[in-house]
């Protein structure tokens, strides 16, 4: 399948946005970490004064074969449930995207059951992928077709010279499919990998984690082969997060990485193609155990930390107006040299 | 002098609250940190369901005696240079509180050179304090007026049945004098208190240590007696933004505390008004190496954590739109029974 060319970002600009950054009226510095998300997000934009982004998030929504050996605390009836109740602007990704200014779009990539919802954007490829233990989740067309729904869902969005792209999902058993991806593309082990999702725990987490030892023994999925990998253990809504990361890179939008389940599509599509990292933004360190580790194993640095293990994009949506911030201080803050004012010793 | 009286929270009114939060459409307790930042902001809005709150911060300038010891990598005069940069609106204070929809004020409350410009509330109690090597900081009187002019701050301020504000500062060398307020409230020692503020390091930090060590061992501040304290090592905008939080409260508001140095004016106010400590959300948690430990040391838990050392207001304007977040998902979430879905097992 062919994939989206992403820009190419220009080395030369680097320089240019960190001078403006250091001639803007406080410390150098002095503002951490918004500073370096400052310095990606114009890199990105290909601006020292990026504009006011405009923020779109979308969530996939799919179900999961490995759901019938008991990995997860909710029914899978929740997946069209939750896809319903985000379509009528409910949940809580329907509440954080309309306070903070952000589009949101649902979208049925990989649902079990239908999803006739009004809102919802139909583009299934596969109804709940089959058991990993007997046989690969979904076939490989399948699996490109997944990429291929997030890429062409990302096509409808309307022109934006600037902005930020937020990805995230719904689909029950989820978390058991992001521990075995994460896994297998980063070389945690299982028990480094796993971990409670919407609320496995003790006996049950164990037997989650005997159920990964398992899959992973049937395939041995090869990182170097990603769409085989996708195939293998699944799911739809992390191959359409992972091609709408590379189709909004390729339109030269930052990419907003949401928590373990998008970060794991994330390391999908960094497999595919690497440069992606320098589009991507790591939202929020997700309770999920895993996701930590990930996250240091990477070297990554994760926007916020609050604890936060619900998906759908909402860790995304709560990272949005700092990023907004971090480039409304490059626009409109006054330089010393404009401002008149002294600069330290 | 005479504080404002803070409202009871009504205890019974938590557990409405925590049920009200459970039955909203995610699994118990994912979203983390947000949930206990609702329960807090409901429980202060009187509200299982808060509005969504109007949100201010006030920025109170003052200079300090103690940086002729050359305690600060900026010279005195940036002070009232950075207040006239706030007031024309290119500050970073300026740049966040216009994109996220929050009020901000610029207050005159110690600046040792007149402030004249348009739109600085003009609330002066001394024009810079004096060196607390040679006598107090400033007068009782002094001390007392300084809160008393963050009280009548925020009388000025409109009519909201629930408001977030925050309080923050611009003051060289008030780094220094914060510390000692940590210091003397919270026992934390000199060496773990101080930090480079905007730029002291080396030689240059060890110097700034030996001088708060000859402040505290002139003054021996007692905090039994708070204003003796403020009056000891000053400065006006620590009373200011005290008696700011305080009067926030007594109105019924949340009080969102910026970084180090209002860390230190909150310490302040809780020692006059312990109750005060309902009221408070510690906005971030400073890159000032003093600001980890006394948050450790009080058991407090902050929102972000972007190693944000500037002060102004930054900490929290940019915490604000994930407080008005915490507010939304209690007010527009659909819940488990309304919205049809199942629960978990």
């Amino acid at each position: 399948m062919k994939l989206p060319a992403l820009p190419v970002l220009e080395p030369a600009l680097k320089p240019r946005i960190q001078a403006h950054l250091d001639d803007l009226t406080k410390p150098q510095g002095a503002l951490g970490r918004l500073e370096s998300l400052a310095l990606q997000l114009a890199w990105i934009a290909g601006n020292p004064q990026p504009q006011d982004p405009e923020a779109c998030i979308l969530t996939f929504g799919g179900d999961h074969g490995i759901t019938i050996h008991g990995v997860s605390a909710f029914p899978q009836e929740v997946t069209p449930q939750m896809v319903a109740n985000m379509a009528a602007g409910g949940a809580a990704i329907s509440v954080f995207t309309r306070l903070n200014r952000i589009q949101h779009r649902v979208i049925d990539v990989g649902v079990a059951s239908p999803c006739p919802f009004p809102g919802v954007s139909q583009r299934n490829v596969v109804r709940g992928t089959a058991d990993p233990l007997a046989g690969p989740a979904m076939t490989r067309e399948q699996a490109e077709a997944s990429l291929q729904a997030g890429m062409d869902e990302v096509a409808q969005l309307p022109d934006a010279g600037f902005a930020l792209l937020g990805l995230g999902e719904m689909g029950i058993g989820n978390s058991a499919v992001a521990a075995l991806l994460v896994s297998v593309f980063t070389g945690l082990s299982p028990e480094e990998a796993v971990g409670p999702g919407t609320g496995v725990h003790g006996e049950a987490l164990a037997h989650k984690l005997k159920v990964l030892h398992q899959v992973l023994a049937k395939h041995s999925p090869d990182p170097a082969d990603p769409i085989g990998v996708l195939a293998a253990v699944g799911g739809a809504e992390f191959g359409a997060m992972a091609g709408a990361m590379l189709a909004g890179a390729s339109r030269g939008w930052a990419i907003i990485v949401d928590g373990y389940i998008a970060g794991a599509a994330a390391l999908l599509a960094l497999a595919l193609e690497p440069r992606l990292k320098d589009y991507l933004i790591w939202s929020h360190c997700s309770a999920e155990p895993g996701a930590r580790r990930m996250l240091e194993k990477l070297n990554l640095e994760p926007v916020l930390d609050l604890g936060l293990r619900l998906g759908e994009g909402t860790g995304a949506a709560l990272a949005v107006p700092i990023l907004r911030s971090a480039c409304a201080m490059l626009r409109e803050m006054a330089t010393f040299s404009g401002a008149g004012v002294s600069k330290g010793a």
